[in-house]
């Protein structure tokens, strides 16, 4: 039995998404098709639609499902939101997901980024100031501000409400990248004032090939990023993945994992660690935090070498993000908090869900202590 | 019991595809990681490359999966490809599906389209004199050239072999749309000689949510769609549905339907209906057509009636293309082979597939021959 504590890179299937999918796989239909078999596949679109547009309160029909959180934050970081007049402008904060932070189809001159503090939190006055320095060369030129919602990496809280509304203060619009916070967090759409919203399913029990743009206001030039059939209301093109939408919309319905729980033994894991290595690190520990998400370093500890040592031993982690095709690099993340070198190469995200255990917490122990203990040893012989 | 008979909308799943997924959806890892459970699922989306590429006789490596054919499409049609210098021209046929005839990321000014005969197929000639003129104005500027393997419509195959070759000759790339094609005939990369070809896997039982667009030459830049995290070898950002990819594998894996058996109902289905109404058109029914569709027409037959009556009788079938949200509208494809305005608000598509028997085509000849004898009826008193 192994441990696995990687939550933030993908969730397994929670059992209500399984049942839903399997429901969908058995139909025939195509969601666009106007026959008893077409309207069955449209069903379940709507009901999906209807249930995730409950849980971030909006309306259902704000909602554009997309085949996950990357297609929905490219969809969303285009010029044409803006309308026209202008190449517009794109600020996102230095510590988003690698899909924001390539800034979708604004161009890289077009684009700059909103600095971050110590703990890994957008600096609401700096973002207001560039948002009003923006304002007062372009005499009021439209803009688009990207930021997530919690970060990937740490798990690290930011103030979305205030910054979408210093946005709108300076006449730009607001998209907030939400993936890893729908379905741990409360999102409230009305509540924290973004008008372009992204969420996927699968960092949460729900399946991967899902995700969705909310589009939260109505007054908002069509932006397409795929073009072609009619579907979702001219916003996007393609047969609609019934199956993958319906455990979506199943783990939008279901009750919230227990994560006042799933915080306690976070909280547990990372006392238990720095009862073992005082001089350990907790990333972003001071900033309002994910309840699931830790990440960790001890300086001269190498996380490649730890990974290596947790997956022998049964356990799944990692460094950071998951996208970067396996490789370990250096965070961006860390670097934009200004975190020594050392311990960006010492990280590593421990991420818990919906299905962890104390045994599984107390697996890592176990095998980090090991771990641990040789590299203390090898620290003292050297 | 109802008999669907719209596969060229979708398919529904065969059990192979559906196995493989299941065994797929109760992994919990992300492809990305480099722990024992992203290794796991890994694994299976380079089993599901490996899979397809044998079935299209290309190497693996050069298959990009997306989130289905009209991705694949979008991210074809795009400028980067033919590297800078100039706007290049894109050349479409006239009859492409949805996806392809929006034009990609070239301009509408940048787009010219490929007449065909009243068969629906595009004439080699003309095609030849526009890559000529084009080639002749510009001093030999690059161009892309996009033509499907087989209409969705219809079932008419393309000359795409000849139209890649002529391509070529004039310096253009070729892109070839075989959606409707794949599974349902040989799709042979080498053979037909496009430069890119795009697949997906839910027309012939495969899971909606996988398509791949195929990049058969290794000396074409890099031109992307979704930039994020480097999955695909940085072609294409985004957590891999690995249970999509692993259906997407196993029907390419799995031995093909009957469509020696399939073709001889369709050529049944035409001859009764033949026998019942004498006058009865077949569109594209001189072409070189696909095994399993019909798209058959009675002048002054509304289409959408008789779709109506088919479904409460319990046989699904279509009006064209299912992609345009469930309108009937005009088909580009009729008006683009000169078929009379009555024969186009008259034609319903039939689509057989894996799955079909004889019932079904008994099933669906009754249920017509009702419609049909209403239509008489009132044609008779008019």
């Amino acid at each position: 039995m192994r441990a696995y504590l990687d939550h933030n890179a993908t969730s397994p299937m929670r059992p209500e998404a399984r049942e839903a999918m399997l429901a969908a796989l058995a139909l025939s239909g195509n969601a666009s098709s106007v026959h008893a078999e077409g309207r069955a596949a449209r069903a379940i679109v709507e009901t999906a639609r209807e249930q995730i547009a409950a849980r971030l309160d909006c309306a259902p029909r704000q909602l554009v499902f997309t085949s996950g959180g990357t297609e929905a934050n490219v969809m969303a970081l285009s010029p044409a939101w803006l309308g026209g007049g202008g190449p517009g402008r794109l600020f996102i904060s230095a510590v988003e997901h690698a899909s924001v932070l390539q800034g979708g189809r604004f161009g890289a001159d077009q684009t700059a980024k909103l600095a971050v503090d110590a703990e890994g939190v957008v600096v609401l006055e700096t973002a207001g100031q560039a948002f009003a320095a923006w304002h007062d060369e372009t005499g009021g030129a439209p803009f688009l501000a990207s930021v997530m919602l919690a970060n990937n990496e740490t798990g690290a809280i930011q103030p979305v409400a205030e910054l979408a509304a210093l946005a709108h203060e300076f006449g730009g619009l607001f998209h907030c990248d939400a993936v890893q916070a729908f379905g741990k967090l409360p999102v409230d759409a009305a509540a924290l004032g973004p008008d372009l919203l992204t969420i996927s399913a699968h960092k949460v029990g729900g399946p991967k090939g899902a995700g969705a743009l909310a589009i939260l206001r109505d007054d908002l030039p069509v932006a397409t990023l795929l073009n072609g059939g009619g579907q979702e209301s001219g916003y996007r093109a393609g047969t609609e993945n019934i199956a993958a939408i319906a455990g979506f919309g199943a783990i939008a319905e279901a009750a919230p994992p227990p994560w006042d729980r799933i915080a306690m033994l976070r909280d547990r894991l990372e006392a238990d660690i720095a009862a073992i290595a005082p001089e350990r690190r907790v990333l972003s520990g001071n900033a309002p935090r994910l309840a699931n998400t830790s990440l960790l370093a001890v300086a001269g500890m190498d996380a490649e070498t730890i990974l290596m040592g947790l997956d022998l031993a049964g356990v799944a982690v990692s460094a950071g993000s998951a996208c970067s095709s396996g490789k370990v690099a250096p965070s961006h993340v860390l670097a934009a908090m200004g975190a020594a070198p050392e311990l960006g190469a010492a990280a590593i995200r421990v991420s818990l869900g919906w299905n962890t255990g104390d045994e599984d917490v107390e697996r890592f122990i176990a095998a980090w202590k090991e771990v641990y203990g040789r590299f203390a040893e090898r620290r003292r012989a050297a």
